[in-house]
């Protein structure tokens, strides 16, 4: 079974992958976790260049970076996992791109489903939890943190990314958004709730 | 005017797109010459990760590769590039990866035809010249280097690289196939008739 945590930086959605990967793992699952991008030996060549303050990365160039990492992680990890059994929890996948670069940096939302169906050879999680907040309580948490690159965009551009997860939660049935403002327990007994009838 | 160098490793390329260059320079022209992938800083950072050989990279992962270092390419030397009257003599463009990655490694001409039209914001080639040889020339011109992992492909998948290139002849009106086992002088005075209509 694979699952994805989506949402804004600062969403707590980390924290949620880790629970459940606790829980899974106590209950005497099989079970990886797995970042995007990274993860691979190419993966985190990758993410050194989509990281790195210095470059003036284009767009495009940034989705595309994006989506190479994606492709290996799923031919590499992903995928032999998932044929061996194993739960595959996802801190951001596919979605992330269609959310920020499709919708907050206008590249579109159906090129970049067009172009993830294509990287990730049509591979997509069963489940995708969107852990919701308002930007407001996303700036605040990640003003904290030492800004990288990605989360240096300011308050507008979040709007858009947020409002890409809310249309993306509208048109997919699998893709469960979850009230971030709750308590951490509470999130978490609403992600155990859907995960119940698989284990 | 914007112009591409396509073919075989060994077809003799390079050396043509240096003596277009050196004669447009002699005619009084304004014109760059790039390769790909590289020619900008992080188009080299994804050349370092493309020919590495200890890194078992995937189909779908070197085009995507290939694809964010050709964006970057457009946006940063070659839209500005051409917007200011230069001449762009391109080593290897968009065409490259129809033929590898869509032809020889079976990821589909047409898919790849999209992603090139979305890595370079619809932005191709004006004249595109494939210098084409036999593969068992190219087999024998390559031999005598250091083979990166790109040549080191054997016959039969280098005979679908031709045969790919080959098809383009035929469908695209802006494709000029050339022999490539006329001399160096007869190529050029070929490139050279076609060149002459534009300066």
């Amino acid at each position: 079974m694979f699952i994805a945590f989506e949402g804004l930086d600062g969403c707590g959605k980390s924290t949620q992958l880790d629970l459940l990967f606790q829980y899974l793992k106590t209950a005497g699952k099989k079970v990886i976790k797995v970042r995007e991008p990274g993860s691979t030996e190419i993966g985190e060549k990758i993410r050194a260049i989509l990281l790195d303050r210095n470059l003036n990365i284009n767009e495009r160039t940034e989705l595309l970076l994006f989506l190479a990492s994606r492709a290996q992680l799923v031919e590499e990890i992903i995928k032999p996992a998932l044929n061996e059994g194993y739960f595959v929890l996802v801190d951001r996948f596919a979605d992330s791109s269609v959310a920020y670069q499709g919708g907050a940096r206008n590249l579109g939302i159906e090129n970049v489903e067009f172009l993830n169906t294509f990287a990730t050879n049509n591979i997509f999680p069963d489940l995708v939890f969107f852990i919701d907040i308002p930007v407001e309580i996303a700036l605040k948490r990640i003003s904290k943190k030492n800004k990288d690159r990605l989360e240096n965009e300011g308050k507008a551009f979040l709007e858009k990314v947020r409002n890409s997860y809310l249309y993306l939660s509208n048109k997919r049935e699998n893709f469960i958004t979850i009230n971030g403002e709750k308590t951490v327990e509470e999130i978490f007994e609403e992600i155990k709730s859907h995960i119940q009838k698989f284990i």
